[in-house]
């Protein structure tokens, strides 16, 4: 794909901030501090790596007013330069356009509406009532169940399966190796063997919503699976059934969840943490990576429960007080209860 | 799918129960108590949620005799009322039976044997001399490697993918992105080089499993990797070469267990436990989420080793101590010889 | 898949080592002394297993000089026993060969450069540009993005996934359902909304590489993410987007990497372990199981941190104080400073 120039000028009056230096200067790639050629524009988001601007041959650069003038590379100012950053990198990256038509060797159930502007890739199965909205793309070998709706813009990637009546929507992006809709946990002991309770909710996934590579997302038991607005999942996430995840929560790799927890809004998970069932998530909660939420929390703020590595030696003559803590605990009482007894004494 | 009505009096003849109030009550859907209305049968399984019985517009409930007197709304009495339910449910909801036949899509090895009641979907591969028993469901875009063994009435959702020469048995359920037999993690260290110890064993699969979407079991080194009858995976579970695991063992999500380990039956793992390699666990051990094993458990019981989270600020003041847990037990123990020091002079 | 016999004799002049015993012995399969029979050869690692020599039926036994009189078998005296059974395993089971062709259901783009000894499986897809060496497999369903390299003799098991411009490199193996080049987690908070950052970095994994089923390495930010030569990665692993991981690395399976963290050569790290984004970890270092590393590593060794499991009653009542670490700790030094003021006073 052959990239487009822009000029600092007409990216300013796009998107706003205030040019300093040449603003006929050309971009039209973004890259790294330590990577930019010229032709490229990059960012300053943090005075952490301020020492590096010296060093870098980018063509221009985006940083907020504090920075303005620690360089002299055409640049444009702005309040949140990452944010800025963002759009112009997708300016300067377009999302492929959806091309259009069915191959020929996509199944296409009966009675599926899909938008004649819709592209159907190779190998792909669209079950029979389903209908996909304008401007979806539908990658190879994707399987679509049932009755399935999704919404304008969304593109799934090569592989994502999503099982019969589940609803996306709109600009949903969904990662190779999603499957959403599948069977929940749902089992029940009797006498001696596992009964399957049918899962007959549904996913329902709002808006803007982006899933990450080989996440799943169970559906419902009885009621529905939701994921709200702008919910961005990264990669090989676990969502069991009839979780509700708020708007605008953004989750990193591996966390699992269990099932019937609710999620807030805006709320930040740390890779590999998990979240027990059954369980409420206040609103603006920050979970750290890897720690166990094993109670709801009510309060907005950051949470951690995380071990600290040490040389395995060290961690070995450490961990091993970790069962005794009790009795160190006791140990402390009592020389606490010696102590008064001597004081007394004297 | 249209809903099929039954009589409450029909359904205890069928799975026992008594019936008070109107045996002649319709349902035709499972629900919640919350949810469900005219034509729905609910189930009250907890003391926990009887305060919800009141507001219910359930048209039936099904509930054990503590509660039996606790509603008048038409109810089916029982021991077990979540597995009665499931009953009902799988009643209501049956499995979609197979439709028998091949899509012209699919492409089937020589000398694959299929019964003739197998329904094969599109994109499907079948190795060959692979075999298929009456009434499984492969659909769209399975893999299914030479030499395969598949039982009667299984069910591999879309893009299941089975390594060659597994075996699985009757009634399976593989959800979609489920990979079974591929490569167990062998290598040994030689020169610098890591060299591939080839994978020779296989997955040998009982009756009645279940296997979530996205989980993995490795094919065996040597021997093979076995899961016993009614056996119930969860998604993204990994399970590496030549671990068994025993019958009726239920295993939640993102669950890792690492080579040659044993895991006996009735035991249950929660989401996000690891266990270790070479390891032997008893029946009717019960893990929790989040926990590492990383001995053997020689012991029915209940096991956990968890960090309970906190606020980051004051998880931080405590977890710095942790590394230095051994000198604190030392300072304890200096403490104990002054005081007795102090004792024996008074 | 027939065996073919090979004479010990014929082994030692392939690989080296001393044959005891009846040179002319033939086998023709490798197994467990446990399970071995006539016809199979199996190895002796690890004194551990002495005791399981005398019970073994094996018609031949590789192992080192220390064992080499523990056993009258026809036997293989070497060095490293592992290695040297990883080796003749490798020659008595021999990857399968590509069988050159393209199956006639596999989509081909415009001006993909395909060696003509490649074998491309029923429902592939191979994009606009992509281009694959000699002897590589393509097996069933996989999805080959546009501008996607691959070295010679690698194989891709059925239903792996390579995002566009990638580069994969000689003798790599891909498990069924991986997944490259798939979009990193990059987002920034805007006005309450996130906005997408395009990732316009490639995968680039150097030679002699293998990634287990359903592992997930996202494609750079800006730059690449690097995989280099020789590492060996287990299942599920999740490896985010401008990490760099050293030559001949071995990760065990369920691992998470976190964005722009490098990882040393030769490093070995324990399945579930999790690594935070933005770290340095050196060369020959070994990470636990379950482990968080949350700070650069500077320094070959072993590291752990991990919170050892016990009955769950015993880990509750222990577990209870690690909330109150601060104040017990506090305890101690008060009572070290009461004890020094009555010893004063003596």
């Amino acid at each position: 794909m052959e990239q487009v120039n822009y000029r600092l000028a007409d990216i300013a009056s796009r998107f706003g901030g205030r040019v300093l230096g040449d603003a006929d200067t050309l971009v039209n790639q973004v890259a790294t501090l330590e990577s930019a050629k010229k032709g490229h524009i990059t960012f300053l988001a943090s005075g952490k790596y301020r020492a590096q601007l010296a060093a870098t041959h980018a063509g221009a650069i985006i940083l907020g007013e504090a920075d303005s003038a620690a360089t002299q590379i055409p640049r444009i100012v702005c309040e949140n330069p990452y944010a800025y950053f963002a759009r112009v990198s997708a300016l300067l990256n377009p999302m492929q356009q959806a091309v259009p038509g069915i191959h020929p060797s996509a199944v296409i159930g009966e009675g599926a509406q899909l938008d004649h502007s819709v592209q159907v890739a190779a190998h792909v199965v669209i079950g029979a009532g389903a209908s996909i909205g304008a401007g979806s793309v539908i990658m190879e070998g994707c399987s679509i169940g049932e009755g399935v709706r999704i919404g304008a813009d969304a593109r799934l990637y090569p592989r994502v399966v999503v099982y019969h009546d589940c609803v996306l929507g709109n600009r949903l992006i969904a990662h190779s190796g999603v499957v959403i809709g599948a069977d929940g946990f749902g089992i029940a002991m009797d006498e001696g063997r596992w009964l399957k309770i049918p899962q007959i909710g549904r996913v329902v996934i709002g808006d803007d919503v982006e899933i990450g590579a080989n996440t799943t997302i169970d559906r419902g038991a009885l009621d529905d699976t939701v994921i709200g607005d702008g919910v961005k999942l990264d990669n090989q996430i676990q969502v069991a059934h009839n979780v509700h995840i708020g708007a605008h929560t953004a989750i990193a790799g591996c966390v699992g969840i269990a099932g019937s927890t609710t999620i807030g809004r805006y709320c930040r998970i740390g890779g590999s943490a998990g979240i027990l069932g059954h369980l409420q998530i206040a609103d603006h909660v920050e979970i750290s990576s890897f720690t166990l939420i094993g109670k709801s929390i009510r309060e907005a703020g950051s949470y951690t429960g995380t071990f600290p590595f040490s040389k395995n030696g060290e961690w070995r003559k450490n961990a091993s007080h970790l069962r005794h803590l009790d009795e160190l605990a006791g140990k402390i009482r009592i020389l606490q209860q010696e102590i008064e007894a001597l004081r007394r004494k004297d």
